[in-house]
C-alpha cells in the first residue's frame, strides 16, 4: 500500500501563506546521539538563523529506516504550532536520485529528502506546494555527497525559519514520493499484514489500515498475532482498563491502523513479537 | 519509609507569589527518546506557549519507576532558577485514581501525577499550595486515557509558564501522595536496607537515611554490601582521592541517604551490585 | 603524536574581541542522559544566565574518554556561529592537577578541563588567550571535588555568555595541554597506526594524519586493516557511489586523518573492526 493517491491530491495554490512565526524547527533523524553529525547540523542551522528554536523529536530512527521515521514524525508533527518547520533527515539515498524538497501545507513546512519520510504526516495535511531545493545560495558553501542534513536541509530550514519565502528555494514540482509500506494481502475472509513498528510501551502497530476492515462489525473481528487470537476490536485503549493486566486488545490507533496492545503490560513481550511479525484479521463466523 | 510527614508540613498560604519568569519548563519522564510521545508533549506545550523554553532533565526513567524518577528529579530540580516549572511524567496509574496536580512551593512549580514523583524534591521545599488539576479549559480538547503528559500536564505547564495563576487550574487540596520507598529494618545493632538506585558512575544510592545513623560516630560505622564490608563513613567524596583507585567508601550523599562509592572506579562493578541489593549498617564494637 | 606544537602556536594578544552574541552554549560531556548530572549543570547555567541557549552536541562520550570527546567536539564545533561558547566536560582528573580553563580563539570560546579535550578543535583555530579559571565569584558557592561541570565550568560558561569578559575569570596562562593520541610508527615503507574512533555509520577514523602520507601519490597508497587491503586513496566519499555496495575505500576525512569507509555499508561490520584495531599504510611498488 502506498500513500501516493492521498499525496497526489494537492490543494490548489493560493490562500494565505503561513509564516514560520515562532522560529521553531523540529528535528527527526537517524543520526543517533553520539556522533558529531547532529551537532554539526544544529550548528549549521544556528549559524544561519541564531534565533531558531530547535526541538528534537527523535534521533533514534533505525539507520535509513524511512518507514519508521515517517511513522514517528507522522504521529508527532501535528501537535506543534502552525508555522513550525519540520526538518526530517532519514536519507539512505543521499547523493543519489531522490530530490531534496520543501513541502508547504496549510499549517506546516517539511524539509528533507523526498523519499516517503513525510508521507504519513502529509496524509493529515493539505499540501499547498512542493519545492525542489535547487538554489545553492541557501546551502552551505561546500556540499558533501554524504551529509545533506548539514549541508542542504538544515540550512534551508534555517533560512525558511528566518523568513525566506518557500518559492525562493527552487522550482515547484507536482508530487512527493510515496511511502513504501509492505502490502496487505487478502485471501478469502482473511487479511494478512505485518507489524511495522513496536513502540517503547510494547504496542504493536501494523500495516492494516481501518479501510481494510470496513464492513465488518467490530465485535466480529478476530486478530491473530504471535500464535494468539484476540477477539473483537476495541474503540479506544480506554475500553481496556477494567480488563486484567496483560489482557490483549486490538484497536484502531490514532494513525488509522490496527494496533495490538496489552492492558498495563507490553504486548510485544507477551507475544514475543517484533517488527516484521505476521498479523492476520478474520471475520468471526456464526 | 515514606515522606508523608514531611510533605504534610505545608507552609501556610500567603506570601509573595513566585512567577515563572524565565518561561523555563524542565521535563522528567519515562518516555525514552525514540517514540513520538516526547515530541507530542513538547509540541502541545509550544502550541500553547511558543515562548516556553524546554529543558530535558531525563527521559530515561525506567517505565513506571516512580522512585527512580523522584530520586533524579529530587537531585536536579534545585539547580534551576526560581520560577522554573518542573514537569514530571512517570505515570503508571494514568487513567486511574491518582490525581493530576500542580504543586507550588516557595521557589518552584511542579506539575504531574500525584503519585510520589515529586516527593524527593518537596522534601527540600516549603509547599505553598497543591492544586487538583480540574479545569478542562487548560487541557487539550481531546483527552486520552493513556497519555496525560501530552493532554493535561504539558498543557497546564505551558499555561502556567505563560502566566496563568495556579488557582485557575482547579481546587486546592491538602496533601500530596508519599513516595513508596522500601522500608529500612532494624534488628539489634543492625540496620538493613537496599540499594534503590545505581547512577551511571556506579555509585550505589541506598534507602538508609542519615537519621537512621544518628548517634553513631562516623568512624565506628560499618557498611556491608555485596559481601564486602566498608569501615567508617566519609564526609565527602573528597576524602577519597588520596585512597587507591577502587577503594570503596561509604558517604552520606547530597540527598541525605547512605551511598557507596569507589575511588575513580564503579562501585557497582566492583561489587556486582544492582538496585535491590541488600545493604546493612552496623556499629563497630570495642 | 600530540598536538602540542600546533596548540603552542598561539596568536598574539590583541585584535577585536569576539562577543558571545547569540548566548549559545554547546554541551559535550560523558554524563549520559539518565542521571541527574546533566540537568544539574543545565540548571546551574540557567540560574546564572536564564537567557542562555543550550545546545547538546553529545552526552554519550565514553566515561572519561578524552580522545573521543576531543574528536567529536573537533568535528562539530566549527559549524556553530561565531561567539558560541563550547562547554566540554570529560574530566577524569576532576579534583586533581589538571587546570580549569577558558580558551578564547578568534571565533569561539571553550570552557572545561585542560586535559586535551579541546585539542582537536584548537587545531583549526587561532588561540587568542588561555585563562586559568580561578575567581570563585564565578563558581557555585559550594564546589564539590567530583563535579566541576556543575560547580565551575557551567557557571563560568553562563557568566561568559552573559557578557563577563574572559580576563575576569583568572590569570592568563601560556599553553594548553596536548591530546594524548596513540603515536604512529614508521618502519621502512610502512606507517602503522590504529583506529581511534568508529562512528555510528561504521566509518573507521585512524590516527594517521595526512602529513604522514605526503609524497606518496594517492593511487599508490595501500591501506591494510582487519586483514583486508584497500588500494588507492579516494579524494571524497563521493568517489565511491559508482562502486558496488560494501566496497571499501580509504579517504582523508574532514579532520585530516585517514578513514576507512564502505559504500552504503558499515566498514566496521565488514571488517569486524573496533577502536584500537591496527592499521597500516604502504606505498605500492612498481
Amino acid at each position: 500500500m502506498s500513500f501516493a493517491d492521498v499525496i497526489g491530491l494537492m490543494a490548489p495554490p493560493g490562500g494565505e501563506p503561513i509564516k514560520p512565526v515562532p522560529g521553531i524547527i523540529t528535528l527527526t533523524t537517524d543520526f543517533g546521539l553520539k556522533d558529531p553529525y547532529l551537532g554539526e547540523m544544529k550548528g549549521a542551522i544556528l549559524s544561519i538563523n541564531p534565533g531558531a528554536r530547535l526541538v528534537d523529536i527523535t534521533h533514534q530512527i533505525g539507520p535509513g529506516d524511512i518507514l519508521e521515521g515517517s511513522l514517528i514524525l507522522g504521529e508527532a508533527y501535528s501537535y506543534f504550532p502552525e508555522g513550525t518547520v519540520h526538518l526530517g533527515v532519514v536519507d539512505p539515498g543521499v547523493g543519489g536520485r531522490r530530490r531534496p524538497v520543501l513541502i508547504e501545507t496549510r499549517r506546516y513546512f517539511f524539509v528533507g529528502p523526498d523519499n516517503g519520510l513525510f508521507a504519513r504526516a502529509l496524509e493529515g495535511e493539505r499540501t499547498k506546494r512542493v519545492i525542489h531545493l535547487k538554489d545553492k545560495r541557501y546551502f552551505l558553501k561546500e556540499i558533501s555527497n554524504t551529509f545533506h542534513g548539514r549541508d542542504i536541509f538544515g540550512p534551508v530550514a534555517a533560512h525558511l525559519s528566518a523568513g525566506v519565502s518557500p518559492e525562493s528555494f527552487g522550482p515547484r514540482v507536482k508530487r512527493t514520493a510515496p511511502l513504501d509500506i509492505p502490502p496487505v494481502r487478502k485471501s478469502g475472509d482473511t487479511i494478512r499484514g505485518v507489524v511495522i513498528y513496536v513502540d517503547s510501551f510494547g504496542n504493536l502497530l501494523t500495516n492494516i489500515g481501518k479501510n481494510a476492515l470496513e464492513g465488518i462489525s467490530p465485535e466480529r473481528i478476530e486478530v491473530g498475532v504471535g500464535g494468539v487470537t484476540v477477539k473483537g476490536l476495541k474503540r479506544t485503549y480506554g475500553d481496556a482498563p477494567p480488563a486484567p493486566p496483560g489482557r490483549l486488545a486490538a484497536i484502531i490507533g490514532s494513525s488509522g491502523f490496527l494496533e495490538i496492545a496489552a492492558n498495563r503490560a507490553m504486548a510485544s513481550v507477551i507475544l514475543g513479537a517484533k517488527a516484521g511479525e505476521e498479523v492476520f484479521v478474520r471475520k468471526i463466523k456464526g
